[in-house]
């Protein structure tokens, strides 16, 4: 499949006689994809009823007749203010009992029956009007779920679903007592309608409850994207797909990904590294106008899984955005890096978000390819750039890497759910791993919990995988390959109760976790050899040889044969230990990245990022700053 | 006028018996102002209806006979609790939805009718008992309108009277929709009765909903005092004044003060210093004794404006306060220090807040000219030498100075509304040019949005004016004078829109923003030749010389003929270099003031400020510490 | 009385099959206390009336047959779910105004008759059940009053309450407006049914208010155990007890101790450092393993106190737990440390929390002597060695100390309604002096504010007594020995107003605070001779020597004879040298302990502990890490 380019447009921002001049700027400027329609209800229909869909015809028919192919969106992100007239309690509630009212977007809640068959309604009128024409070659259901916290809700809509899934999930409430353990502090119900949701009580809810929460919550986002796709299947044979936004781990995102054939996400790498990269300051300020060197490869290894080889950018920054705390311009040369970096990860098309600067509303300060005035952003020259790069390009090849790191929502939700240290999270420890095999010059695919057969790898990591289903854990017990774990594996059963045997009980390692420490974040306890624990650590029993150990002589990871244990939050330099132990376990070649430079391989191409604003000597030669270089294989 | 001093008594809070050894202490003291009333509706009237205003008679009577002229207030800041009965819904609702309940003050929502009515008709009562009395010399509305966060409510109230008055504003419900480009997240309304106050929304509400909101905040205050004005009027000759609190910018004061004769201000340089300076840890420390050097004098220069001439200090701090959270005591000589500093701005009274420590209730712990137990506190000794030295001090003459700088409430809410970057505030952007115009020695007037004559000045800074209206700008456009603009000048229309033109769109300047950067503050970009851009820097195009830019080579300031652009926020080194080339284009002499010296020309007098606690060395000899040196010129 | 052991057991947690193997290994380890049933509830009366105690009369006979003395708690701390259907508005409502639900523990509100009867019904049930069980050794009210901040509720109940009790404090509505200032800002009522609670105003409250409900939510506590105490009595000679918890200060524990023969507290030495000591970042690194050396001997003789004479740890902490920020294991040694810590303060008995680790639910992370599959966990060696040692100690023998220290919850309230200065706290200074006689090698006896008999000590210590009644100050001024006040002592009236004559109006002590200072922590004023004040200081009138002064000439402490009065909070330096001159004057001995190094002598046993983790030399010889040393003396 070709790499293609794209962008986001909202021709009900902008006068009807000006459409046909945008689509033929687009045109030009090499953009094969124009998304559009996510936020329109209320110009699609304007009073309950009442559909005017003519001018959305004439928007489709302008663009496609220009030569562009049209992703259309369903606007359920931004039900119209008479709907709360129709459906007045359909607005989640948040943790503290608050209404989240409507002046923006995103304003409904999962669980809300009402609201879901106003979204099948909505979706199914697009579908029928639009799924035979010539230009919709993609849909996009909704937008960016979970963004700005919307996915936990706790309405009494959330309260009458939650009870009618756990009586599902338990058959009988004296189950649930006992799964539960409620009779720990005389919690047992004697009804599932005694069931409440698990906020606001005096100190922390029964960790089991709040998992069970957590699952129902996701639950209801994949109940609401199979209700849209449900709608479109029958009337289009256009892929579907959905835009993730990036570090929203509050729903699984491969459960919605199974109804879906493409991944899309949103990738903002200047409005990330703030608030969801989780970098020191130091690290904020060299790569301020850049973005964290992994966080984007991270997501784009994810979706690439999530959409089973099929993703895409479907929001790509194109410069300052109007919502981090702090919004400085990309520097020269990033917009292309950031768009060779999606392809050098096996995207199909990078669309920038957004083709008009809009002048008004909420985003009125987020840069687009042109500014608001018309004219072009300077994003629009490297823009021009890759259009002519892309032209000789080769195809999409995703190929297999030789690393493959299993990322699992249930536990980001059972580390949430139960840290045990303060500001320790499974996102955070999954993506220091994957920084480590970056710096270590390794490509990384990504795996769902659901993966079973890791025959074509050389390694599998699965850190803080706290919550282990048997069927993993059988396959990873039986992987031929180097597989690594810990801390914290199978910690938890599937009702958040510890196991017993204790932890890891993994059949090939004599490894039982006896005790656990967390431990303050400026307190490290040194490895011998260089490196340190931070912030967690296992007290292991068993016979299996250490490789770190503290200067406390803790064992930190153990090993027997290409079975690994990692029983502590390692540093940095103590996870590029782990990382040279890894490879040369596995008959993989450890190479030492540059500060800020990254290499991925696709296929039969090699990908050289220098995400720094200097120079960079590699064994490429110079990289200049903010560069690509990119060399068959 | 003469120079006189005053304070703020409570009759109601001692023994009858014990007024008139306080007047005569007050008289003996070389006070001529009392200010009494404004808290004691409860004693006025202990019942509705049921008024019992003799000893307030009596008060007066006692008072004026000792010599004394009194300030009478309006006790609308502390309506009784059977006000709640008769109006149950007056509270004001906090952004979170909650009441702001009775049992301390301001309990109130300005937009509530009936409350409203309440405060016309006891205001009329006191009007009309006390409007012919020889002793009322001046009146007080209300009591520091705004202050403990009490514009914004968003009461069923404030809902209601938004829709009206959203209703004046845009007539049809189509050109509201229009303005604020609620198209954007399909956020259009069919009626102003689906319009809710722009709070607890998902994400940020539409900056145009949110700033609209702001103005209508703004607008019931003046109206709440309009009201009270109306109800005096006919009764008393005697001007009106109102006593706004440092930095409270949720109401515009310049409108409100259009309603007074005299603006007067509460001042209270230790109190204000942690919370409302925004100074660093340092400079709390190096000032803990004796608060900010500018604070208080860009305060006085601002009532100054808004009392168009006539401004009096009515409360002056005389000792530690009690609600800061660190409660110092003001070094030996400060308070004498800030009432020169007030007369040396143009004030015509200072008076002390408060006469004798009560001993009860909320500000138990806040100093009076009187110890609890009727002893003199150490601020008498001052007191009673600013009474020796007004003895033959001039007549207040403020003069005009020969800079000028506009301050603009809209523009407050606008970046209050629209920061871009965390941290980023216009009053602190504002208050930073007047302290670098106070450390070059230049005296400053400020000035309203609604000033359109500069012929008196040499310069006008119009530094952060996001806002700015046509006549404003065409005023500017034609000034004779130096006229420094930017950064964000005219970036907003009124309805809060990036206007086409992109800004500043300003006739005499060829420069266009043509994007915008925000900055962690942690990583200013150096000048070339000293200083540095912090946090926020604009990129420019046009053909006009730059005078100040970064090692990057990006310009922060740009200068053609008598008008500067500034594009960035700049530290106080590089506002120091702007200052320096400001007097250089406009015929001023540049004095660099010794630290915490400042010095301030008044009519023919100059006056020059110690606010350390060492003594310095100046053009005009050693300052002690805290001290005050007068002259004339 | 024999020095004991026991454990906290829940043997509906487990299948019945198992109790008696539990109970063997329980003696086996030498424990003779087993607590039971203070959660159970939903177990004795798993539907509203339906009593279901056969379980509980085989578990006890189970443990009593084994050799175990049972505890036997009532399990008011978890009323079940049912509870709320027949009470539904029995929930406490936090200070927001949120209903504080069920799903934990704790969800009741102090002030709801409703609830307090249903309280009596279950202990009434119990106490007529189990009364006269050969067991059943002693009695458990309800389970840490206050924990999860549940003393201070503002729910309806408490409003009505509030009222009721108003009016039995000041009979008349104008008795009640006079004493608190009312008149201050209109805040008079007209009845008593015009108060409401003192949250959610608008800026602070009165805080006479504040502190009326203060006092009266802890007479809600002390009634509530109070009616179960009413209870068990006559149905049982065992002695009763209550397990406070360590730093709860919303209620007057001796106030609840008069109903008790027994007091008992939580002792959590690792869970308590980061969030309650109030430590430095390198205090808790330094004591992260060990806890704070201060804390748990400071609850100690609070208990000793509070029971007088009779006090347990109830609750020791045997291995990591779940709750705090941080959960580190105790160095190896300090379970016994801690052990031989409470015995060396007088405890009758120690019980570890928990038996057995469970598997489920919240405390699933909570260590106990047990792992959770049934292995030995770390701690039973040291209990092991504890059983071995006990063998042939000797009976407790609390004996008196030669200092007293008073501690007064009333005046911890008083600092929290007015601290004034941000930080400052009542248990900080008093626990700074706590430490400071520790570092002084002294033992201290803490009494309450109703001790009245100071013959037998040689020192009495009472700082920051801002709250000090008529009796107590007489005693004081008439105690034999030396005396040391202030800061703040007397600062308030029991209703919370500046008393006339200004405080201390102490008869020995020609001195009056006539100013008080609050400061920045950063800003420390630096003593004459070494050490600091921080925070906070007043300016003395009178003629009394002064002891210590800052480098600016302001005295912190006076002296005049063996009265001392210390006006300022001074840094551990100052309070050293303070202690220094107390001991000087007072006939004790100053033996500078090292860091983390502490004595205390009971009886005639001198116990010496080293609380780091590395060897200390000591008069008594070098103290290997996390070691107690013994000796007669």
């Amino acid at each position: 499949m070709k790499r293609t380019l794209g962008t986001c447009y909202y021709p009900e921002h902008w006068p009807e006689e000006t459409w046909q001049d945008d689509a033929r700027r687009m045109v030009a400027a090499g953009l094969t994809w124009v998304r559009i329609g996510e936020f329109a209800w209320s110009r699609l229909e304007p009073n309950p009823g009442e559909m005017t869909l003519g001018w959305m015809d004439r928007a489709i028919e302008t663009l496609g007749q220009a030569g562009l192919k049209v992703v259309l969106g369903t606007p359920t992100a931004t039900p119209p203010r008479w709907m709360l007239d129709r459906h007045t309690d359909m607005l989640a509630i948040d943790a503290q009992g608050n209404p989240r009212k409507f002046g923006s977007r995103r304003h409904y809640c999962f669980s809300h029956a009402g609201y879901l068959e106003e979204s099948r309604r909505i979706t199914r009128l697009l579908a029928e009007r639009y799924g035979a024409s010539p230009y919709v070659a993609a849909w996009q259901t909704d937008n960016e779920y979970g963004c700005h916290d919307t996915t936990l809700s706790y309405s009494a809509a959330a309260r009458t679903g939650f009870r009618t899934w756990l009586r599902s999930q338990y058959a009988d409430i004296d189950a649930l007592n006992s799964a539960w353990g409620n009779v720990f502090w005389s919690m047992e119900y004697r009804s599932f309608d005694d069931i409440d949701l698990p906020n606001m009580t005096v100190t922390e809810a029964n960790p089991s409850h709040t998992m069970a929460f957590r699952r129902y919550s996701s639950d209801m986002v994949v109940r609401f994207n199979q209700a849209q796709v449900e709608e479109i299947r029958p009337h289009s044979s256009a892929p579907i797909s959905h835009n993730y936004m990036g570090r929203i781990t509050d729903f699984d995102h491969f459960e919605v990904g199974k109804d879906l054939e493409i991944a899309t996400w949103d990738s903002y790498p200047l409005g990330f590294l703030e608030d969801r990269v989780g970098a020191t300051p130091e690290h904020q300020r060299m790569y301020a106008q850049q973005g964290d060197p992994d966080f984007q490869a991270f997501h784009h290894d994810l979706y690439r899984a999530v959409g089973r080889g099929r993703w895409w950018v479907m929001e790509q920054q194109p410069g300052p955005v109007n919502w981090a705390p702090y919004n400085p311009a990309p520097l020269p040369g990033m917009v292309r890096l950031w768009t060779w970096e999606a392809f050098a990860h096996g995207a199909e098309a990078v669309c920038y978000f957004r083709w008009r600067q809009a002048p008004f509303a909420q985003e009125q300060m987020h840069a687009g390819l042109l500014r608001p005035d018309g004219q072009d952003a300077p994003a629009m020259q490297e823009v021009a750039e890759m259009t002519r790069e892309l032209a000789d390009a080769p195809e999409v090849q995703p190929g297999t890497a030789p690393v493959a790191l299993i990322f699992d929502y249930a536990s980001e939700w059972a580390w949430s759910t139960q840290p045990h240290g303060a500001h320790l999270n499974y996102f955070g420890i999954v993506f220091d791993v994957y920084r480590a095999l970056r710096r270590a010059g390794l490509s990384v695919d990504i795996l769902p919990p659901t993966a079973l057969d890791f025959s074509e790898y050389k390694v599998v990591l699965a850190p803080g995988l706290m919550t282990l289903g048997s069927e993993l854990k059988a396959a990873l017990e039986n992987a031929p390959c180097t597989v690594l774990l810990g801390p914290r594996t199978n910690a938890r059963t599937h009702d958040f109760r510890i196991p017993t045997p204790l932890p890891p009980d993994f059949a090939d390692l004599d490894v039982t976790v006896s005790r656990v420490e967390s431990l303050r974040p400026d307190m490290p306890r040194p490895l011998v050899g260089g490196g340190a624990v931070t912030g967690y650590i296992e007290e292991l029993e068993g016979e299996v040889p250490t490789i770190l150990h503290t200067q406390l002589g803790q064992p930190c990871a153990v090993a027997q044969g290409n079975r690994i244990y990692c029983s502590a939050i390692l540093d940095d330099t103590g996870l590029d230990r782990l990382m040279i132990a890894l490879c040369a376990r596995s008959d993989l070649s450890y190479r030492a990245m540059p500060v800020g430079v990254r290499t991925r391989r696709c296929g039969s191409e090699e990908f050289w990022f220098n995400h720094t604003d200097k120079p960079v000597e590699t064994d490429m030669g110079t990289l200049p700053p903010a560069s690509v270089l990119r060399r068959t294989i």
